[in-house]
């Protein structure tokens, strides 16, 4: 029986351990004989495993809810390809277990307080009066929720604290290209990136684990692109900010998607426009390129990934 | 010497009469001799015509501008397959003249007074006094300028007063469909119809004579979707409306382009934005239909008409 | 034990009731111990579920078929997100039972004769001889199967008398817009929007049921707007009609679909024909988006739909 | 003075011959100085020239036609990059200059009653009854137009002759391509041969010296895919022959340009189908090579054809 | 007991006879009473079927591996519309059974040898001296591999000896059209159709049975367009070849695929090259449509074809 | 009469100076007085002009070739909104004239050899043997006519030292990103930013003045990025190289353009050719939007960049 991390299971493990439960249902099987079982996806701090306990029934969906943390037994197999965990015993955890919620989620590298501190940092350097205001006055209003949502639902940054990490990220390289595309305007773009993905905290519901159950009906009928503008035209007005700059802002938040059917109405028309969108998509990339080979070995690759434009990514030998 | 109007021109008329300057320039000839002539747009109710005067001078330049009435004396040629008109005099039209700026301009069928009453009309058909409230607030915002603003700079409806006839249109038409499509909702159809191109007013800069000169700044960088949108957020909030009210407004705007490409990030999710959209479009075509049909004669086509995805109209024998 | 319309099943629900076989099959499980099991698609007049029958025999597969009604006692689960029947016990129904086949179908919200009858009456408001004579030859030819044919074999109006139905909604929705555009030839409009369609009952097999369980050969060879043409062409040269009245029904049938990759080879180049796309587009869209929220609660969304460039259709709570 | 064909024509040559005129246009220069001029385009057996006389009177337009033939003394200039004639002398050609029309005109390489004649030896190999039948029905019907037409407005086989050329050619390489792909049906090949491009006689007018001056009405509403289509429609119950052959004729003409926006609605589903569209589109684009490789020197490309994708075709010098 | 090929497998028969194992794996069902099967695709020289054994030890995964022949009983079911072998007794293939590997795999239709004579006839056609050095350097380096070698993964010409199939139908079909289009440089086109497909050699890997496991690491990052294009400059350097050689032989490698989206780079600018192209094209679509007719009965479509743009073949009656 | 450069032009000024000839040629007006006139393109280092010296003979075409400094008198005019210089008086340059070539061409703000040494500098930092090597081999080689070749023949980079100037750009901000995202092979990328436009010294043909005049056979026949893998292929192969190497710096160059529509056949399958990308296009776009806004005022919008989708660049007033 062996207590492992799920990123180190192999297949034919017996494992034994906790984790928490991402996803429950259950379920009716193809079947003629055996009518239902439940269905678990569990996480911990490493990764993500389906899981099965082949029985269901009315105690036991009451018992295991989305986001409880549980202890597993079980025996790891293949499915198609993909690990699965049979569950042979499972129950939740108590206070007697001494459970620290921080150890069963994906999160960002960086702790969530620094991540907005640096934020803040960045703030600070801003020189214009309103375009710092109105930077302000819609972080104020996010800050709690910028702690734990990620950046995505399931592409590039889907972690707890996804959405600092993707941001603080850009600034720092955009701070790093300033210097040599120097006639660009750092107050335009510093603010840009602060603000480009913030309505994400609109667009999508996430819980304080950094995992996003749904997009809002807001979410879905704007898009975090129209929402973004609206908070910028909401704050820019509320501090009586100069007409040109809340509209640059909002020209930066219209365009940073670059391609209209990628949300972006309008391509950029100002050189700090066409930074922010080559920053985010660049990190964006270089996320998930960085993901897909962390679990491939020299001289292999990585599965199809979505967000790549379907392409395996290769781990050179010389690295 | 004829005294027609621009719409019965026929190659080798000569013709005297008055019209609208829509532009003038002075330019110059690739070639050795004459180094310089005035190249005029000139205009009347009937239609528009290119016109030359085969020199320029400080005292000409100064003389003639855009929206002057001119009294003009000339032969009209074909040049390229168009006819053009060569000046051979030209003088300002003056108070002895008895000119009526409204026989100058191409204007929609019906009075502007009229078919804005006709919108005060169907607003008061709209039951929800929030929908109602914020199509109000929008509509007096913008009533001065709604009185000659054309819908387009070049494509359908860019005549004086176009966009009251466009809205108008798709308001008559709209009353008919929710008779057989009775499940819609009538108070969301009518303010999204009255509300969907406003915004062109603060996208476009437009003489009194409906004519554009050109897109405004804000035109450019944001366009008159999302300028839309920010209207109906400041109008919603500013009479408190409810917030779904405000979302399902912004979202019909949003959406009535359909197609990313041509400005909509959102496509329509409401069966009231998908009429709207349908409204609109067959509005437009319609009209640019009618237009290129209106020069043709039975059992010819058309030029090809670049809204109608370059199609050339036929115009059957048996109407 | 419930007796239950398919309309109104739950998980969970013990249910007893009659239901006609859309499909049936034997097949078998990817499964060590039981090998085969007959797999149902059963209908009534309120929707369609999918139920499996643990066992299968040579007599089971001799006695369920296609198109029969049958008794059914079973228990719905839910598999992969979709309900499910587990069938406990079945028989064929017999004549003691009762049964009315109307009541087992998906139809049209109007009777076909009353929606056929409607179709003469706007045959009768065509004027022109030729016109009206295509069109009467081509309907008698075609009315038997126009009684019961769907319009799509899975998309808009695939039910019982959908091809009825969607030709009259557009027809009455034409005879509105025609008060509005009223420089159309309403001749051409009511022909083209009664042909427009017609050929779909030589490019799908259907059963009485208005169920398509094929296409035809010629359906896959040339398709119904191909099909239609030649209709046309055959009807036109029986009576000796015009020639360009033959050549613009022609054109509408043609570009009816107006892109070229939904099978238009040809773009609408007159008025009527563009009216006619508009009109027919626009009743498949309605239609779509009414049937996608009629199972949605207020306030949530319905599943993506194919038709509507998978979009998820939003019902407002406002409604 | 130089006495070359236009083929021959270099830059300040000065030139005396005989021409055909394929259009002449009486226009007005953008200049101040000089109103009019008559603008030729000349041609000959070897190729086409613009050519200017810089005055234009009425009689000079009553004097000079399409299709006749003049004589012109001239120098070549060069403009845009195109040789260009300055005409110094013009006259009308008369019975006396012992004209002989065939010297005018861009011809194909074979005399039409010999490609003609290889058609009906084909159709002498066809063994089905019906689809000879259908073939020759058709045939019969074309016959006198098909000696002259050319195979396309402006693309490829744009000569006299042009459709018989295209076709023969096709039919020798089909009947090469059956040797190596033998279970391919030769009936249904060579009728689809034969027929694929006939109805062009009735899309285009052309003059009998195989020039297109427009297309005609149903050429533009309906296209010679769909016009070919009626054709076997007709022809085949005509002659009464199986609906299979019908069918099979009629698919291998709509999907013989294969992509729907290239004018085909359904893709080939049938071998013999296949095999008509490479044959079709690899002769159009041996043809477009072969003449774009006429006028380049070996190592040099010539200009961008817009019918090979814009692509410039480079002349090796190995050849 | 049925000793049949799996070509000619029904539903419900019971077989007997030996199988080549195309790949093997222990899988776990989605079920919680048997865990573990074993997953066999079989094949013989007329087919492949999927079999399942539904038990799984260590021993058993030991015992078989791909490419080994092994003895099965077994009874043929359908699962979700395809045949399945439901395994009842296994065992490997021993000295004793007199096992001739070539039964048991799918191969062209002529043999290796023969077909690569044929290349080595074609090779000696070519009169340059260096086009045919270079050939002939590549060919000597690749000679072993292009014995087994299949011209693709899954779609045209997946078979044992595919590559050199498709390369010699394709050097016939050359030959005959050189006959109509004369003026083609054949020691080009020669070489251009036995060079463009060489470098799938190092693109993929096969066995010796002509099966590919997998693509190559330089496979995917560079594919064989470029890696044919490194052979031909190493190739032509290495013999000193004129450059112009070289360059227009690359040329004709890069441009074989015609659309940028599908691997060209250049679109074909010598008519050798675009020759090459229908060639390729042709040949590999001749090739599906054969193969999907061949199972296909008369008046009945094959399935949706993926490398036929999705198109169901149809089987006409006439043939 | 004014001394003044290029760039300092206004309409209406009489200028006098020096220029160089960009491109010269005698063409003829549309025009039936004067026949000839000689076109000139001039620069200097601060822009380009079009100027007409109205007239044209054999001695004058001899007089001025491309590439040559002369002294022009002449009239600023404005022609389709583009300024046009008339010349009155024009001579070439002599020697006591005292012309230093460097002030007549567009460069880069740096000098080459600085640019040249800071590409030494950066090679140092390669550790890999074989990355170096490879990269050092193809420099070398280059090394004479990279001093002066522009990076395209007319987008982005367009001057004499282009090329140096966007790849040392390039360096420096990879240089900065290699410090945020810090896994990165620094090798891969500096080696790639440096060879990854390098081939086009022998795609396009350029004057020692950094003015391309035409693409060579070899740049139309294969492109820079095909060309560019043969340089390394045979660079590789020269130092015996390790084979992976080679692969990876070839995907890289393969890669750079990511769209198979911009030339690369594949996309980036390692985090170092996806990093390349962004570097470059990045660089391409961030250089035109500097080079529009140079003549534009704040609050105006540049014309429609090609290079950049079309857009119009908009100047901030704030910055």
């Amino acid at each position: 029986m062996l207590n492992k991390k799920i990123g180190d299971f192999n297949k034919n493990d017996k494992i034994e351990g906790f984790f928490l439960i991402k996803t429950v249902d259950c379920k009716v099987t193809n079947n003629s004989i055996t009518n239902k079982y439940m269905d678990f996806n569990l996480i911990d701090s490493t990764g993500e495993i389906n899981a099965k306990l082949w029985e269901c029934s009315n105690e036991l969906e009451q018992m295991f809810k989305d986001n409880m943390v549980v202890k597993v037994r079980g025996v790891v197999n293949e499915y198609r390809g993909k690990l699965q965990l049979k569950i042979e015993k499972i129950r939740n955890a108590t206070s007697e277990d001494n459970i620290n919620i921080d150890d069963f989620v994906l999160s960002a590298p960086y702790k969530s307080e620094d991540m907005f501190d640096l934020i803040l940092d960045y703030m600070e350097k801003i020189n214009s009066k309103d375009i710092k205001g109105i930077t302000e006055q819609i972080i104020l209003e996010c800050s709690e929720k910028m702690m734990h949502y990620p950046a995505a639902k399931s592409n590039h940054h889907a972690v707890r604290g996804g959405l600092l990490y993707h941001t603080t990220t850009m600034l720092k390289a955009g701070e790093k290209l300033l210097e040599v595309y120097n006639y660009l305007n750092s107050d335009l773009l510093y603010a840009g990136i602060i603000l480009h993905d913030i309505a994400k905290i609109y667009e999508m519901d996430s819980s304080e684990l950094g995992i996003v159950s749904q997009y809002t009906v807001e979410g879905q009928l704007l898009g975090h692109i129209v929402l973004g503008v609206n908070l910028i035209d909401r704050a820019g007005n509320a501090i009586k900010a100069d007409k040109e700059v809340i509209m640059l802002l909002q020209h930066m938040i219209l365009a940073h998607h670059y391609e209209p059917e990628y949300g972006s109405p309008k391509r950029p028309m100002i050189p700090e426009a066409e930074m922010l969108h080559h920053l985010d998509i660049m990190d964006a990339r270089m996320y998930d390129m960085q993901k897909a080979l962390s679990d491939v070995n020299e001289g292999d690759f990585s599965d199809k990934i979505y967000s790549l434009d379907n392409v395996s990514i290769y781990k050179a030998k010389l690295n």
